[in-house]
C-alpha cells in the first residue's frame, strides 16, 4: 500500500477541500474590497469575514450543529453571500429555497430537506406565515429586513438577523472536517413530478469554484472574467449558487455588487454607479434589461454577460451586442452545479461582424477543464463529432449532484451507465463545440434514428396555410416510435396529407432532415394546448393524442 | 453520518481527480494543437494523446505495474510530456532525475527512490554506465535519441525509445484508481545533507494545475496566461514538474514548445519562428538570453516571463524590461510543488515607468488561491502584516509533499506545527505582498529579534574601508544569539571595532535595522571562504568561527 499512496508525515496538514479555504486569498491580498448591496450599503471583504464569524457564532447559539439544514429564503444580498460560507463552514447544509415555486412546492421542499432553522427576508414572511402550521422540521425564524421594519403581526421569531449578528462574537473557529461534507441543497422542479433535491459538498463546490475562474478566466479576450472586474450576478441566489460566480468572485477578492430584488432600474443604475463589468442571468431579464424605459440612458459596452438558463436566441443576442455588451453563452443546469460549456469566441472569431459572431456567442460551448462530456447514443456508444450527428449529453465531472436526495429510482436513472444524463439532446463538432437540439423528452426515436422535434417543427411551419405544428413521439411497432405531426391549419380547414409529407420530404431530399422524419401520422386540430406562460403543452397533447 | 457527507447513488462516477482527467478539454477542443520540439519536429494533441496510449502499453510490456517507479534522463521534450502522462497514468511513479547533479548524488537519488526502469537521452548515458553496476533497483533502460543513432558501446538495453512505441498499441485503457496514489517524485538537494525525496499524488497535481491557471490567468493583464498564448518551459522538466506549467499547458490546449537542451540561440530562435508568448526560467537563463550574441536580433516584445528559483534583481528585471518582456517574480520550492506566490501588477501599477514597475515586478508575490500563507514568529505566531516584521513564511496548501521520502526527522521537521516551513525569512504587507528577505538559516535570532544577516551585511559593505562582510551567528548565553561580523578591509588591516559599530549604529537610529543588530563580536580575517561558484560559504565561516 504504502508504494501506491503517498505517504503523509504526522504532523503534515491533510488540507481538506473545504469552503472556508477560499477565504484565504481574499482576505491575504483584498480586505479593502467592497462588496455593494443594492444603493443601501456597502462594506470590505474584512466586514464580510467578521459577518461570517457572528453568522456562525449566531447559529450556533441557535443550536445549528454539524450536519443540520437551514433554509434562506432572500433576495440576492451581501446576507446571503454570508451564508454561501457561514452555513456550509459549520458544517451545515445550506438550503437555498427557490421563493418563485407555488407555495405548494415551497412547503414540499422545506419538509423534505427538512431544515431546523429558516432565515427569512419579511418580504417572504407572508408566505412562511401561511406554511408555517404545515411546517415540520422548523424550529425557528430568523428574520431579515432591509430598513429595519419588521411586521408587527408575526408569531414567535428566533430573532433578527442583523441583532443576532451584532451579539455574537467575530472569533468563530472554524473546524476542519471531511471535505465531502454535504455544503448545499436546493430543488429541481424539471417539468414533471415532485420537486428533486439536489445536494453538493464542500470538495464539489471548492473544485466548481476553481473551475468557473479557469473558465471564465483562460480566454485571452472574448468573455473573460479578470481579477480586477466588478461583478453582480442576475441570476437568483437560490439558483444552482448563482451559477457559483459569488464563490469564484469571492475566491478572486473582486469588487461584489448585490442588487437584491431585480428591478431593472436599479439594476441599470448599480452598473452604472458602480462600474459593474462582469454578470450573467437568463435571456428573460436580459431582455428586461434592453427594454427598460431608462435602458439607453447607461452605458453597457464595459458589461460581459454571460447567458444561461435557457438558449440564448440570435435576435437577442444581436441586440445586446448593438449595446455594446460582451454576451455569449453558457450551459448547466441544477444537478450539474452547474458549469459544463461556455461559449467563449477565439481571437480569430472576433471579426467585429455581428451576423458572424453571433452564430458564435449563442452556441452552447465548448466543455470547461475536467468535465468529460459526451454526446452519445441509446448505447451510450459516442456519435460522430460531425457537428450534425445527435445524441444525448452525458457527462462527468468532479462538482455533479450524486443523485436525488430520498429518491433512489430518479438517482439511478440520472446516473445509468456512469455518467449524468442531461435529458439534453445535442451535436459536437470535432473541435468541442456543443450545440444543444432539442430535449430529450422532445426526441422522436425511429428506425435506429433521432429525430429533433422542433427542428420537424420548424420546417413544417414554413409550409403556407399551416399556422401551428406540434410533433410528439407516438408508439410504434415496427419502428419503435414514430412522429405524429399535430397541426393547425390557417383557415381551419384540413389540408392534404400527402402535401404535408412532400413539403417535408423536400428537406429530407436536401439532407436538412432524415427521411424518417417524413410524418406518416398527421393530425388536424383547431387549437394546440397551451401552458400558462404561452408554450405549446406537449404534456397535454401526449396526454390527449400519445396513444396514436 | 448519512446526515453529514454526500449520499453518492450506486452507479454514480465518484469523480476522482486523476492526471488523465486533465486530458479531457484539450482532447476535445484542441486535437489538432500543436506541440514543436526544437527545430526537429512537431506533432499535434492527437498524436500526444495516441502517444500516451503508446507509451503505457510499451511501459506495461516491460512489465511496469502499479506501484513501480520509472525514472527519466532527458532533456525539456515532447517525450518528457508523454512521460508526465503516462507514467503516472499507469498508477507508477515517474522520478524526474536531476541530470545536474553529481554522478554520486545521481546515484544516491536513484538507489533512493528504487525506480524499476529507466528512460535514458543517450547524451546521459556515459553518466549511467558509470553508475550501472551500483544501481541497486534499475532492471532495464529505454533509451532516447533525438536523431535516432545510438552509442555502439552501450551494455544490454530494454529498447529503443520510437521503436517501443511504433510496436505498442495506442489503445490503452487506463484505469481509475485512488487519487492519493503517487504520481512523481524527484529530490532536493539543500544546502545541507543527501538529497531529500519529495513526492506528489494525482490529486495535487490536478489542484496545482487549476491554480496554475487560476493565478496566471486572473490578472487583469499583466503576467497573464491565457488559451491562446504559445508556451515554453525554460525551467527543466526535471526540476518541480517544470512548475507545473507543462501540465497547466496541456490543460489548457495551447501550442506548445519544448526546448530540449538549453541553447540561448535556439531559444531565441523558437521565440521568434514559433511565436512563443509564455515562458518562465531562473535569473541565470534569463541573463543568458538576453545576453546571447543574436538576442537583439529577436523581438522579445510579446513575451511574457515568469522568473523563480531565486530572487529576480532589479538590474536585471529592468535589462528585460527594456527588451519589452513583461517579466515578474514567482515563488515555491521543490517542497511546495512549486507554485505560492506570484508578483503580478495591478492595472493602477502599470504606470510605464520602469523604475517604479520594477520594484514591483521583483517582489516575492502575493499567495494564490487556497494558499495559506503564514509570516510567523518562533511561537508560531502571527507576526504584524506591516510590510516590515520578518517572521518565517510557513504554508498549508493541497499540493505541498506530505514528507520527505523516508526520512521521518526531517520530514516532522518541515511539517513542525501543521505548517509547511519554507525556511524563508520574509515580511507581509497589509495586501497580502509577501517579500523573502532571508533564509531562515541566515538570521540571527538575538533577544527576541530576528536580525536578517543579508541585511546588516549590506549596511556594513557601505562602510568606508570595508571590502567584504559576513555575519553568522553564535550562541550566546544571555540574548541566545549574536550576530558575529566576520570582515576583510580594503586595507588588509583591522580597523576600529567602535567605528564598526558606530557605523550601524547610524542605521539603527534611523530605524533602517534593530539595535539588536549592532555587532559586538567582530572579527577581521585576511579573505572570506567561498564556494565554487563565489558565493560565501556560510557553512565553511560558520565551521570556523561558529562557537564564538
Amino acid at each position: 500500500m504504502s508504494d501506491f499512496l503517498i505517504e503523509h508525515t504526522p504532523s503534515a496538514y491533510r488540507y481538506p477541500l473545504l469552503i472556508k479555504h477560499l477565504l484565504h486569498a481574499p482576505m491575504t491580498q483584498a480586505a479593502d474590497q467592497e462588496i455593494v448591496y443594492r444603493d443601501i450599503g456597502r462594506y470590505t471583504y474584512r466586514d464580510l469575514r467578521e459577518r461570517i464569524g457572528r453568522l456562525a457564532s449566531a447559529l450556533t447559539a441557535q443550536g445549528i450543529v454539524r450536519g443540520d439544514v437551514v433554509g434562506v429564503l432572500d433576495w440576492d444580498s451581501h446576507r446571503y453571500l454570508e451564508c454561501y460560507f457561514a452555513i456550509p463552514m459549520l458544517g451545515a447544509t445550506l438550503q437555498t429555497v427557490n421563493i418563485r415555486l407555488s407555495p405548494e412546492q415551497v412547503l414540499f421542499t422545506l419538509n423534505h430537506a427538512r431544515p431546523k432553522l429558516l432565515l427569512v427576508n419579511v418580504e417572504f414572511l407572508p408566505l412562511v406565515e401561511q406554511l408555517r402550521d404545515k411546517l415540520e422540521s422548523v424550529e425557528g425564524i430568523i428574520l431579515i429586513s432591509d430598513d429595519g421594519t419588521f411586521p408587527a403581526s408575526v408569531g414567535k421569531t428566533a430573532g433578527r438577523y442583523e441583532e443576532l449578528l451584532a451579539k455574537a462574537s467575530p472569533d468563530f473557529e472554524f473546524q476542519d472536517f471531511d471535505e465531502n461534507t454535504r455544503a448545499t441543497m436546493f430543488y429541481t422542479t424539471g417539468t414533471t413530478g415532485v420537486p428533486k433535491g439536489v445536494y453538493f459538498s464542500h470538495r464539489q463546490l471548492v473544485l466548481h469554484t476553481l473551475i468557473d475562474l479557469v473558465g471564465f478566466g483562460s480566454p485571452a479576450r472574448q468573455g473573460r472574467f479578470h481579477r480586477e472586474d466588478v461583478y453582480m450576478p442576475i441570476t437568483p441566489m437560490f439558483h444552482v449558487h448563482g451559477w457559483g460566480l459569488p464563490y469564484a468572485a469571492t475566491a478572486a477578492g473582486v469588487k461584489q455588487v448585490y442588487p437584491g430584488r431585480y428591478q431593472p432600474d436599479l439594476l441599470l443604475d448599480l452598473i452604472k454607479t458602480e462600474g459593474v463589468t462582469f454578470s450573467h442571468c437568463v435571456p428573460t431579464i436580459l431582455q428586461m434589461l434592453l427594454s427598460a424605459p431608462n435602458s439607453n440612458a447607461v452605458d453597457l459596452s464595459k458589461l460581459k454577460m454571460v447567458i444561461g438558463g435557457s438558449a440564448l436566441s440570435k435576435s437577442l443576442a444581436k441586440a445586446a451586442m448593438q449595446r455594446g455588451i460582451d454576451i455569449f453563452a453558457g450551459y448547466g443546469m441544477s444537478e450539474s452545479g452547474p458549469i459544463l460549456t461556455i461559449a467563449q469566441l477565439r481571437e480569430p472569431e472576433l471579426t467585429g461582424n455581428p451576423d458572424e459572431e453571433v452564430e458564435l456567442r449563442t452556441r452552447t460551448g465548448t466543455p470547461v477543464p475536467l468535465v468529460d462530456l459526451r454526446v452519445v447514443d441509446d448505447a451510450m456508444n459516442d456519435v460522430p463529432h460531425d457537428g450534425k450527428t445527435s445524441g444525448e449529453i452525458v457527462v462527468r465531472a468532479p462538482w455533479l449532484t450524486m443523485g436525488y436526495l430520498g429518491n433512489a429510482s430518479a438517482s439511478e436513472k440520472l446516473w445509468q451507465g456512469g455518467y449524468l444524463h442531461t435529458g439534453d439532446i445535442g451535436t459536437m463538432t470535432a473541435h468541442g463545440m456543443v450545440q444543444i437540439t432539442d430535449r430529450m423528452k422532445d426526441v422522436i426515436k425511429t428506425g435506429g434514428e433521432w429525430i429533433s422535434s422542433i427542428e420537424l417543427e420548424d420546417i413544417l411551419m414554413h409550409m403556407p396555410g399551416l399556422k401551428e405544428a406540434a410533433i410528439i413521439g407516438v408508439a410504434d411497432a415496427k419502428w419503435g416510435e414514430r412522429p405524429l405531426a399535430i397541426l393547425v391549419t390557417a383557415s381551419g380547414d384540413a389540408i392534404d396529407k400527402e402535401a404535408v409529407q412532400s413539403h417535408v420530404k423536400g428537406y429530407a431530399d436536401k439532407g436538412v432532415i432524415s427521411r424518417f422524419a417524413i410524418p406518416d401520422r398527421i393530425k388536424f386540430v383547431d387549437a394546440l394546448d397551451k401552458t400558462s406562460v404561452g408554450k405549446i403543452d406537449k404534456k397535454a397533447l401526449r396526454a390527449k393524442y400519445g396513444d396514436g
